[in-house]
């Protein structure tokens, strides 16, 4: 099966859309633009879901859940979230169906029309601000600080699986707090639990920053994101964070009395990462025979696969990998033992392959005899032979040293693929070569921004948080630049 | 805060709507018969979740996700499915808004009509068996079990927090069966899950068994019901497992290459519980003091007040509680240690009174001196003084003994509540006077059944699956009845 894909080098895009296919992790449905999420790809998702919703409870939130309709009005009243947002959404107007007169279908019911049109939430501030406001009115009712698990809707006119779906699944923390400086903390605090995800679980390393004002969410006084740079030299953004203000606050009336006893506007954050890190963790790792995921995010960390020639021998296996299962659930590892009769071993190594599993281990009738058997990994494709004993032990250190290597090898491959360029002509000669990541400076200005967008369909994709701060001029205008930004093409 | 409950003697459908919203679990949102899950309504939701995933789990399920919205020309497909489903539903017409020329709103884009309306899904069968067509091939492809938690919309026209709203949750399970013999013992064995659900989490009793055809799921060949009694005397359907037959495999053509290498239709299930189970959970064990919660489901199990005069009692209180925390978290038990001086210990004590806490500790300065505390169980109201050492263990036994009471309780509360009659004057008499569950002899037609709904609103809630079997007369028509069926109203 892994022969079918397609070669990174021949057509990275092809090969994204192949490994998601062919590893089952999700495909198209009948409806324009939405997704079906596999089992297997979902329960990737639900490790993904688990460690994010561990650390949410640790930073101190908890989960709710607000309607999936939001009434069309209320996209009014926050005038940069409407133009941001309320474009291009999913709208019911009408809340029946009857029997086509003149048919066997059903249509519309005229009658069934709503007084105002509900939109499928494309996000949830909106709603959520309005409840909000009935819930807060002294400091003591803040801080708030929910999330929640939620689909969302945003018709996409293109759409690829995972990366840009019309329906996604994703959380949304929407938070109030009594000041600014504490709403400031709060985005500062997710977006650093979602870097640690992003590096500690994904083994992918991310970019932290600000995104520039052309860049911001619909209605946030400032957009924190963290930007991962995918193998075919495109940033992807993975997660962002937004201190709001106070303007969600002030569309929808939200006013406390603070602790001098005075009335002031609640102040929000909001912050989200969805599915689409599905399509950043595929591409952050894998290769031309398949998926590789992470051993912490990998539904099924070890597949053991008995090789045998008569049922003598399998029993014999058997009983040995009864062992080996035991010593590994107790462990906390999650195996799978596939002694399928109806596969080849062959098959069911490209298999594992394909469906990146990170450790596969393989018995047969002379490991038997010498009390040993072939461990392979995931990451380099390498095996060795190994004593059978304390295998379990031997598997469990494998699966960290995986899980940090893999991280290494997209670390090393972005310091490779990340450019400091002072040159515009080298910078749009550079961005095409080669792709990546480039650190220029930047006159600060929109406009500027829009041209190198224009010209190069490369963007800011944040100004970053951590690095060395040195001035400097921008490639394209020669003004002054406080420090430089990160550009790149972008998913 | 409890005295603000209206007392269930008084109007039991005005207690439960106050309990609903006082003791924060769910509110009605700006959008009709939609609401909000609280925080801490959300928490119960989630251990519900937690507990039942592991249960599929168990039984050879996984997760996936289908889409939320549905082509409405789907709903034609399966006849019998259109005429239950199709009808009272939230209808996608369109898919862009844009500015109001005359206004500062936003109105719906004319042009952007959809070619197909989509159908906010209300049950998943047609888009899921509709993906099946390409799963499935050979019985090699057999069984799919799968599972998905989401959330779905039937346009209810009057709707009741938790129990009927136009959008809620639940989890939707949908298998595909080689054989009929395969799916019935699947049909069976999850409502079994569900009722092992109810009784070993919920601690509510539950009476399992078959749905008269009247009452079948739209596109079901049968359809089994676990059926509880709230303490009104009405019966609320808490899950359903239905044996879909080859009604949605012919439906959506889905066909596969049997063992003997003959073509057939797949043999379908489909099953769910939803949100309406957090309704069940309240109306099964709460009083007019508040929730009472089984511990299984509890977010909170103990809370710890301590009760001072002076910041040093507070310092000593703190000393031992820290203590008590750790020894109650190393069991695994969830606590919260309430010392927040801005509330006094009475207001503390009916907060959590009203909350559901199984179980309260207090410790005051003589409790200090004498190393005991105050030990109070939500579920009788009751109190003791007992010793500090331990108190981790006899807090753990504490909560099995809630947990097994109410149990107990509900079960006596049904048991009395049970009425066999065979005068169908006397049926109508006692359903008036005192309700509960009726176990009356029928003559099998969906005539009688329907003479019985108009004339006294009660239905046959199932055939029941246990119990003795015994034959009679019909109460109504002294037509042959081979078992007494299920009478009640209910919700």
């Amino acid at each position: 099966m892994a022969k079918e894909l397609t070669s990174r080098s021949e057509s990275y895009s092809q090969w994204y859309n192949d490994l998601v296919i062919k590893a089952d992790l999700a495909e198209y449905s009948a409806v324009r633009g939405c997704m079906v999420i596999k089992p297997y790809g979902y329960s990737i998702w639900e490790k993904m879901q688990r460690a994010l919703d561990d650390m949410f409870k640790e930073t101190g939130h908890t989960n709710a859940y607000f309607p999936l309709f939001i009434p069309k009005s209320f996209f009014s009243k926050e005038a940069n979230h409407v133009e941001g947002f309320a474009k291009e959404c999913a709208v019911v107007t009408h809340y029946r169906l009857k029997n086509d007169p003149d048919g066997k279908g059903v249509i519309v019911d005229p009658e069934a029309k709503l007084e105002e049109e509900l939109i499928v939430r494309p996000t949830s501030e909106t709603i959520i601000w309005n409840t909000y406001r009935n819930w807060i009115q002294s400091y003591r009712d803040l801080p708030i600080k929910l999330n929640q698990w939620a689909n969302v809707v945003r018709w996409e006119m293109r759409t690829r699986l995972f990366l840009r779906t019309a329906e996604f699944l994703w959380q949304e923390g929407h938070t109030a707090h009594a000041t600014k400086e504490e709403a400031i903390e709060e985005t500062e605090t997710m977006l650093n639990v979602y870097a640690r995800f992003a590096e500690e679980w994904m083994a992918m390393p991310v970019v932290k920053g600000y995104k520039t004002a052309n860049e911001r969410f619909a209605g946030a006084l400032e957009t924190m994101t963290m930007e991962a740079l995918m193998q075919d030299g495109k940033a992807l953004q993975s997660g962002t964070s937004h201190f709001l203000g106070q303007n969600f606050a002030k569309a929808f009336d939200v006013q406390f009395t603070n602790k001098e006893g005075k009335l002031d506007y609640v102040w929000a954050t909001s912050w989200g990462v969805s599915t689409r890190l599905m399509g950043a963790l595929i591409m952050s790792h894998s290769d031309d025979h398949g998926l590789v995921l992470p051993p912490k995010l990998a539904p099924v960390q070890v597949a053991i696969v008995p090789i045998y020639k008569n049922d003598e021998q399998l029993a014999q296996i058997n009983e040995v990998a009864a062992k080996i299962c035991a010593e590994l659930k107790a462990l906390g590892i999650s195996y799978k033992y596939d002694n399928d009769d109806t596969k080849k071993p062959g098959w069911k190594f490209a298999e594992y392959e394909l469906k990146g599993v990170p450790v596969r281990l393989a018995i047969g009738p002379r490991d038997i005899e010498n009390q040993t058997l072939e461990m392979a990994r995931r990451d380099t494709l390498t095996k060795e032979v190994v004593p059978m004993a304390g295998i379990a032990d031997q598997v469990k250190v494998l699966l960290n040293d995986i899980q940090s290597n893999i991280f290494r090898k997209a670390y090393a491959y972005r310091e490779a693929n990340t450019t400091v360029v002072d040159d515009y002509e080298e910078f749009k000669r550079l961005l095409d070569e080669k792709g990546g990541f480039f650190l220029c400076h930047w006159d600060g200005t929109s406009e500027t921004e829009e041209l190198i967008k224009n010209e190069t369909k490369a963007t800011i994709r944040c100004i970053p948080l951590e690095g060395p701060v040195e001035p400097g001029k921008c490639m394209v205008t020669g003004k002054p630049s406080a420090r430089r930004v990160l550009f790149a093409r972008a998913y």
